[in-house]
């Protein structure tokens, strides 16, 4: 076998078998086919697609290309859930804890965030101390001891993957429906999940802007799933807003643990209630989605959740007492209330530019490795299809110099969208 | 600029300009630009194509990559004469000392035998001495005092071309028309050529195998030269038989001499005089074909074309008294006449087939830089519409050894086929 007859057997647009793509991820891996074959790869299966039986294969070669977590031995039912990435969504740092707090043990390997999308170790990293570099030992310990684990992907993780992402960051080989659910997908199945919950956020502060790739990206991660032998949903919901209220570290940290007291922004409750629903159904730990809200509410309600929240916290080493004293948290130096420049109903908050105006605040990273500030971000108050009068406050810019401040308040103002007539809220789910 | 903003926008299938051509040509050659980002590029090419202009604009920035010759110093117009390649094709060996005898210097860069395709340069050392390295210096010095230049290509010709192809070759990406067509012209356009005749092969022992393919790399290549402001004409010629009689390296020189002394087959003949022909007419030195075609016939019979040839070899520091007693070339041990097996009309003699059994011989080259022995070949005698009776002489091997000898009797055999019905010779020229 030749890799070059396996690129061009792609090019030509013919399927490749499970052998071929596994000798190409195998020697892609181990340095035998150089990158520059591995980009005329990327490119060809994104021209030409792959059947969901070669992207199966591609997700089952890359998940094999290291170490594989056996979960079997630790929990009953090895869950996972994933959010394909967005503005303000902290829904992790909620649902988790709710799961474990129902009885569900949940270790999940969480990302950096990078471009305009928050990523979840930036925000439990608010918390001084709280480690996401656990060890493959570490994190099989703290599941099977405590229940719940929430840490960064370990190096020996799918390196295939690792290896790839980087070089089509580089090559316009990003936008593939293959390369981009056998990617999320592949890492999934190296972590031992053995049922999946998918959030896949569609709307322009995701990276699948309309509703049709969302759902395209769904129903192969769906079919990937299944194909592979894992119990797999997802959900279509909707990124065109921020998430809740808060975007930026330290202050999604504080809604998240506001929402398991019981508070929080309606909208990121509802959302995490019916995220968890999902996942206590197929984790087997309720018999249908109105008995997985209602356990999970329960979980809010008795303060259980919460206590799962403080475990994880001080098992990864972080300082718990920041779970009951929100006043503890980092904040920005300099915080400015924006005013709503006219009266009507808000019929946009883009979600992309207040993303990116969190990036310009310090909140995220323009480059892989750039520092953070955890302190810095927006928290949005009026969303779309809220009344406003002229004067009212819409949303608060939390920021760490006079003249981010200011950038950031021209930028949050210009996300925002007014109509006189009254607007539809925009839909937490689609599918 | 980014080089992989360049490569999206050939992967969305948008037209590029010359200034990103040129960029990215001028990257890649001085290694800013990696090769994992050429061939994703490459992909991206062969599947979406390029028009014409971004074609010239390739080719021109290729041209531009390393040293162009000036000719226009020494030649009052520079001609060139490019063969796609085939089996059989000794026509530059033949055509170019005629076209210098009537008076139009030419100086021609040419290549080596790869695969089932035979080369000039490979044909040309088998005369002992004769140099194909020829520096620039001395490739202008001789072109201007003896008008006739017969080399291999000097390193710093195109070297993006050279460091392309080496990349397309490993990564699926060697049949893209707009790449094989920059690739061919960017070379002539760098070796100074003003006028240029293209002799595009069409058949089983071409690249291009049907005459769809062959049309459209010609006229490709016509629109490509006629935009970068060099006369162009090109020829579809047939290569579903090998042309003339001879294949091998010795064999293929002795009937290039034998042509220029007024014997040779008929067909080889008559494609020389045809190409010979165009080359004087767009070179300014007859004002139609049929007074180029006089004057190339004229060539042949005051033999002053041999005596150019002469004046080539000896130029380049091979022994001319080659041209003059054919028994010094280095024959074959082995020589076995192949009988037909039974009477009738051949209707094919695959081109192809022959080919790959020459270089099975040791004729040609499976790997580059593979050593060639010039004795061993083919005489192919009866061609597609010859009728034959059974033990009939239709060919000759010439082999080094017994068991090679044999596989040749029966690859060429099998290349071979018969028809009860008269079949009509090939056409030399489609168009």
């Amino acid at each position: 076998m030749r890799a070059v007859d396996i690129i061009i057997k792609k090019r030509d647009g013919k399927q490749l078998s499970a052998q071929e793509i596994d000798f190409f991820v195998r020697g892609f891996t181990n340095g035998d086919i150089p990158d520059y074959q591995a980009s005329a790869f990327a490119m060809a299966v994104l021209l030409n697609g792959m059947t969901n039986f070669e992207t199966t294969d591609l997700t089952l070669s890359m998940a094999r290309s290291g170490q594989a977590l056996d979960l079997s031995k630790i929990v009953d039912v090895a869950v996972d859930k994933h959010s394909s990435g967005g503005v303000g969504d902290k829904t992790s740092i909620s649902v988790m804890p709710m799961v474990a707090a129902c009885g569900l043990p949940v270790g999940k390997m969480s990302g950096r965030g990078l471009g305009f999308s928050g990523g979840t170790l930036d925000k439990l990293e608010s918390i001084p101390g709280y480690r996401v570099d656990l060890t493959t030992d570490e994190f099989l310990t703290q599941l099977k001891e405590k229940g719940i684990v929430l840490t960064g992907q370990s190096l020996d993780l799918a390196p295939a993957d690792g290896k790839m992402y980087a070089l089509r960051d580089v090559t316009g080989t990003v936008p593939s429906m293959p390369l981009i659910a056998s990617s999320i997908m592949c890492k999934k199945i190296a972590a031992g999940a053995q049922a999946i919950v998918l959030d896949v956020k569609v709307g322009n502060g995701a990276f699948m802007e309309t509703l049709e790739e969302g759902r395209e990206l769904a129903e192969l991660m769906v079919d990937i799933g299944r194909l592979a032998g894992r119990k797999t949903v997802a959900l279509l919901s909707d990124m065109n807003q921020p998430l809740g209220s808060a975007v930026g570290n330290s202050l999604e940290m504080i809604e998240s643990i506001e929402t398991l007291r019981g508070g929080g922004p309606a909208d990121f409750v509802e959302h995490c209630l019916h995220v968890a629903a999902h996942v206590l159904l197929l984790g087997g730990r309720a018999k249908d989605l109105a008995e997985g809200r209602s356990l999970a509410e329960k979980s809010i309600a008795d303060g259980s959740a919460l206590e799962k929240l403080r475990l994880l916290v001080a098992a990864q080493g972080g300082d718990a007492s920041y779970v009951d004293d929100l006043s503890k948290f980092e904040r920005a130096k300099l915080i400015e209330a924006i005013k709503a420049p006219r009266s009507g109903f808000v019929s946009q908050v883009n979600a992309r530019t207040v993303g990116e105006a969190s990036v310009a605040l310090g909140a995220g990273r323009a480059q892989k490795g750039d520092p953070i500030d955890h302190a810095v971000g927006f928290l949005i108050f009026k969303k779309v299809g809220d009344a406003v009068v002229e004067g009212e406050i819409l949303c608060e810019v939390h920021a760490s110099d006079a003249e981010k401040l200011k950038d950031a308040h021209e930028a949050v103002l210009s996300a925002y969208q007014f109509s006189d007539e009254p607007v539809s809220p925009l839909p937490l789910f689609y599918e």
